[in-house]
């Protein structure tokens, strides 16, 4: 069965038991592991877990899925819909080459309305069968395709943060919005226009594209829009050699990249941001990064695709930065966050192996608290199962790949992120407490 | 629908068309596109690619895969049969410390015929399933269990070789054989068995492990087996630093790691030879892959996850060397070749940008030629559908991943793979002629 309705909701429950093997990384580098526990949702917040229902919560209702696993749904802190509907082509080019070839082009189409609504459907009904709970998006700069965006969004029950884009230079004409202020009064227009919609989990967020694209004035602009609604921001940093280089030109009074954001208040501190990438942080961008508690959002199949590089994830962790990982549709080639786990790994041992050997692979465990509470942390209490945590649950059969084995409940999670189970496997996917999918 | 017999077969065809949007790189770095056309298959065999049907052909059967792609099926140089049970958990570690907690405690669970059954059966239909027409194989020490592998294979239509493996040393006892001239006996033993089988598509292979589990008198013993029956050999070469420099201690008057099994003649020449990973070969290693014609199985995948690194693809393809890929299951944790072809492209980017930059990154041509006709050549004329080669397909629906857009056939070609399209949409699978899984 395939449904988009809400049966817990259906039913008025709004406490109930989920029931299963319970995973989750409260805190970096430890799983902890419940299994055939009981979850209490109450709420929408977890509320403890139990090894047996408790006499006082007997009538509670229970959704049993013992043997299965049962995780804090993912957090993706980077995606783009707008380049969803090209991913996995155009992928034998670098970062700039890329947007003027394939993201540029493609962004335009969304000038039409009918295209929007027939890409951002897919795209959202794509999202909403994925392990996803929490997303962070790019739209385009076109207001009402974005607007569509976010009442698709608020359909699939996911709660999102989604981004009308600015950009007012070094553009095809077509993405090119006509002048700074016309950009930020469109802004103004995105924001007013998203909040009489009402949406309960779709909430708009300022979107400067990147630095490469922004003028000095769009920026001081959307630094007012920022502060009139008290925005959260998202945006690309470091992410390639090129791209560095560009910015170095276009801003050269900024001290590194990172500035060129921070001194128009767009970079952390009262303005929650999250930067994409973060491949090439200098040093002072990287003190500033985790002064102004900016988010890292680390993609790392991206960082393959566009050749861009790999990011020193192991060294901001130990700084105590915040650090969440993004699929990055469409330089990603998936909106897979299993997929984004095992990549930050993989990828981190090619770092350790060839680029520094103090730098210590990712674990499992680390890359799964990163795509939970990691980047979970963005939305609040989101990303565990701690109590007074948002009930963000995903539960997953693993029993559809079939073993000879017996497997302890952390490999059987180590083994259905590494089998990109959540392609086969999900059962149901719940966020604040509301369960938003099953299968 | 999802059988495993021989629709061809069972209607008595030996001649017939496949009609689709065909795809093949016959040579390195081209790909070569007939969008609507029809391919003639003639006693197994590749027989002419058409825009319409000729009239001598009018009477052929044509099997109408109309907006499907085919392509030759994927080869896959090297996967271990004995570790697909335990696949993708264990990856927090590196190769020889993975040898010791993972694949030898699993390998020894072969000597039990039943769990054998149990885990080569699942093996064999993940096989089935796959984009995979042809494979080599490594088993385990066990001649029972290997020749039921070899069994199960034949089933599944796929062509393949497989290996009962060769160890006398630096293993744990119950996968130790007790002395070289056993485990030559006993190699004696499992081909005369598989001889007797009458296998029409499997195959033995010489497997000796690698030279930290073979003594030199097991391979002087090889050697003989070798030359007696004509066997080819597969083995692992220079994959890990730790495991290159216990090589080096092993075997201190081999001039290079290669050298000890080419001392031995199991190293190219007269005996056909597929050697794993070449991440740390030497320039002078190198030069004696080239003379000798040494297929390299380069495995991805693998070599991220045991934190092995990245081989210099670049420079053999430029070399002129044979090159095929590898999933190398359970060091990869996939048998799927779609991931096998995008990874190696995503780690030649990660070499171009951090350690040569004058090796440029693969291209999608080019790695999906190393997947069909590099690989392929290690069978014969294999893995193009150029006139006489085996006729060996994948179909492939890759409509079954919506999207709003129209695309050329190669960027559907690579957005199938990117998007891992082997695990939704393969419609069919031909090989040596031979319809051998439909979906």
């Amino acid at each position: 069965m395939d449904t988009d309705c809400c049966q817990i909701e259906k039913s008025g429950a709004d406490t109930f038991f989920l029931y299963g093997d319970l995973c989750h990384a409260p805190v970096i580098g430890r799983l902890d592991i419940h299994a055939s526990s009981y979850l209490l949702c109450k709420n929408g917040q977890c509320a403890g877990i139990f090894k047996t229902v408790p006499p006082e919560f007997a009538s509670v209702p229970v959704l049993d899925y013992g043997g299965c696993l049962i995780m804090p749904g993912m957090v993706d802190l980077h995606i783009h819909a707008s380049q969803f509907a090209y991913r996995g082509t155009g992928m034998d080019c670098e970062l700039l080459d890329w947007l003027a070839r394939f993201a540029f082009p493609e962004e335009s189409r969304y000038a039409d309305p009918d295209y929007a609504a027939g890409a951002y459907g897919i795209f959202a009904e794509q999202m909403r069968k994925s392990a996803t709970t929490r997303a962070v998006i790019f739209g385009t700069i076109h207001r009402e395709a974005t607007l569509l965006l976010m009442d698709l969004m608020e359909k699939t029950g996911i709660v999102s943060y989604v981004g009308k884009v600015n950009m007012d230079r070094d553009a095809p004409p077509a993405l090119r919005e006509p002048a700074a202020d016309l950009s930020a009064f469109d802004t103004f227009g995105f924001v007013n226009a998203a909040a009489k919609r009402n949406y309960r989990r779709t909430k708009p967020i300022l979107t400067p594209r990147f630095i490469p694209c922004c003028s000095d004035s769009l920026l001081s602009e959307l630094s007012e829009v920022r502060r009139t609604y008290d925005l959260p921001v998202q945006s690309h940093l470091s992410e390639n050699p090129g791209e560095v280089e560009l910015v170095k030109k276009l801003m050269p009074d900024a001290r590194f990249y990172g500035d060129g954001y921070d001194r128009y208040g767009l970079f952390g501190n009262e303005s929650r941001t999250v930067m994409a990438h973060c491949v090439y942080s200098s040093d002072e961008e990287i003190r500033r990064l985790l002064k102004n508690g900016v988010w890292v959002a680390h993609c790392p199949n991206s960082n393959m695709n566009l050749a861009s590089g790999i990011a020193p994830v192991r060294r901001y962790l130990d700084l105590g930065m915040r650090v969440g990982l993004g699929s990055d549709v469409a330089g990603g080639q998936t909106e897979s966050m299993f997929r984004a786990v095992t990549d930050a790994i993989q990828i981190s041992k090619l770092y350790w192996r060839h680029i520094d050997s103090g730098a210590r692979p990712l674990t499992f465990p680390e890359s799964f608290y990163m795509a939970t509470r990691g980047g979970g942390s963005f939305f609040g209490k989101v990303g565990s199962f701690a109590d007074g945590f948002a009930f963000d649950a995903l539960v997953l059969d693993d029993a559809v790949m079939p073993t000879p084995r017996e497997f302890t409940v952390e490999q059987r999670l180590e083994r259905a992120f590494y089998l990109g189970l959540d392609q086969l496997g999900i059962r149901a996917k719940f966020a604040d407490g509301r369960m938003i999918y099953q299968h």
